[in-house]
């Protein structure tokens, strides 16, 4: 079958057609991908943000051909979470089965990822998408769910104002998901036509340089760039919480002794939880399809990486 | 009278006989200091970390000499909360007065200090001491509260294993104030006659840089050193709590991105509430007298100075 197999050493990415098939073991199900997202995590990858090695992607859509004694999830279509826990930890057994320190993560860690004609995940990491929602939305089913993970963390219903920096795929994600749970939610970038994709959602935005007046009670760092803590910690108000989503390769500074005089909350957030995000895709709260900016077949899968390491793309999209 | 008072242009204190004694305004106190202790943020002042200008000093106890309309006060023997807020603004009406951005902080920011012969504080910053406990153990009630700030700001009945880092006067502190409270708990730090101290109020403790087996629920940093940040987010476990104590002049540099996978909560923490700390010291729970290292007349609080910024002094007082 056809993968994108990322090579640590020469640090390239490129399309096998020669790859055996993956197997399935048991408790695991091999699913024929329909569509695959690009991440900026897979961009990280490619810049050494982790010792990987093997087929690149977590994010996708897509039918169940094979599910070890599962057979009723045979020709499911299917989004899945990128975590495989051990199961047996101190970490796992204490429920903090996404921080097993053993865990695999598909296409990050240890696991092959799902730009390829076929992924294997652990059945109980499946979910079932709901009818309403279309192939290109499904795909987006990970990064949606790592924007509802910070309802899990912050109590939203406290925040009267939240300030989201970075209009990237994940800025704008995170705003649409946050805007409707907040007081007030203003969306700050510097690209003036993703801004707008927020702005036809009803979101307000700010072009980051102009003056964000006031201080917020929460402030989401989405913007991917070292010294994004440094201006989350001018933007929140004492006692306010920052929200680190960036994952990005390399050392951070910051004036921490601000943090610590106004008593700032910094909370680290990652992966988060798939039945609302597909929820929210599947009643319209969240239309993720304007984030869309190209499509690629499989086979031109590294023209698609290298389109979507450009500065400032959006999603883009393999598959077929 | 005398006073010990900060030039930021020579970055220079000196003790200077010829103070106009302070001004008691409506709502006011002047107390007569008695004994006052020097702390890490005493030094950072003198290397630039807030452009202060005036008497240095923020912990004290004293007797009170006037009292504008509460005639009861004079004559108790009193400690004093630091933060003066405005009273008025949108953070002091939504009870943030500790966060007012317009107050003034006894000997830190736009207020005079306490290394004096009397220092003027609100009546609403005053606690009496109870009896049981010394002139020499209250001059600690506000590092004492500034530990039991922790206890505000996170759970502490959920963490089984926290790690104090830094066996200074703060992290001594802490420890003490942490250790009843939590299912277990170690000091760790650089100097083995500081560690004995906490090993003689039953905490047990470990040489930094020897192994800490394990990972730790809570971790809290009050090492003052800038690389203490990136030694705590090795010690904390995934989904772990980070708690910030030292505010240090200059930029922090930490691998964030550790911290977001870890999904980790960093805690910013300043000062905190008296009544526990004064509690704690009446009791006896915490005894921070071991701590004392030297004592000076007023008249020497230069030499005080030049003694508590000594690498691995514990605590100067001054006094009488």
């Amino acid at each position: 079958v056809r993968a994108l197999v990322y090579d640590p050493v020469t640090r390239r990415a490129s399309v096998r057609r020669d790859v055996c098939p993956p197997q399935v073991h048991p408790g695991e199900a091999r699913v024929r991908v329909v569509r695959a997202g690009i991440c900026r995590t897979d961009i990280e990858i490619l810049r050494g943000y982790v010792p990987f090695t093997g087929t690149l992607g977590h994010e996708f859509v897509g039918v169940v051909e094979d599910a070890h004694g599962r057979d009723d999830l045979v020709g499911a279509r299917v989004v899945g979470e990128i975590n495989v826990p051990c199961g047996a930890c101190v970490s796992c057994r204490a429920g903090r089965g996404h921080h097993c320190p053993s865990r695999t993560v598909m296409g990050i860690v240890g696991r092959d990822g799902c730009i390829a004609d076929a992924v294997v995940l652990p059945v109980a990491n499946l979910h079932v998408v709901p009818a309403p929602v279309s192939d290109e939305a499904a795909v987006f089913a990970e990064p949606v769910a790592a924007a509802f993970r910070i309802a899990e963390q912050v109590d939203l219903s406290a925040v009267e104002r939240a300030l989201v920096m970075g209009d990237g795929k994940l800025g704008l994600l995170v705003a649409m998901a946050l805007a409707p749970r907040v007081g007030a939610l203003t969306l700050s970038g510097r690209h003036a036509h993703k801004l707008a994709i927020a702005a036809r959602a009803g979101i307000p935005t700010v072009l980051s340089g102009a003056r964000e007046p006031g201080e917020f009670d929460l402030v989401v760092e989405c913007t991917g760039r070292p010294e994004g803590l440094r201006e989350a910690l001018g933007r929140v108000r004492p006692l306010g919480t920052v929200v680190l989503k960036s994952t990005i390769a390399g050392e951070t500074t910051a004036p921490l002794s601000m943090g610590v005089v106004n008593e700032v909350t910094v909370v680290g957030s990652r992966c988060g939880p798939f039945p609302p995000a597909l929820e929210a895709l599947a009643s319209g709260r969240i239309d993720p399809r304007p984030l869309i900016e190209a499509r690629y077949p499989l086979d031109d899968a590294e023209d698609a990486l290298a389109h979507a390491a450009r500065a400032g793309a959006l999603k883009v999209l393999v598959g077929a």
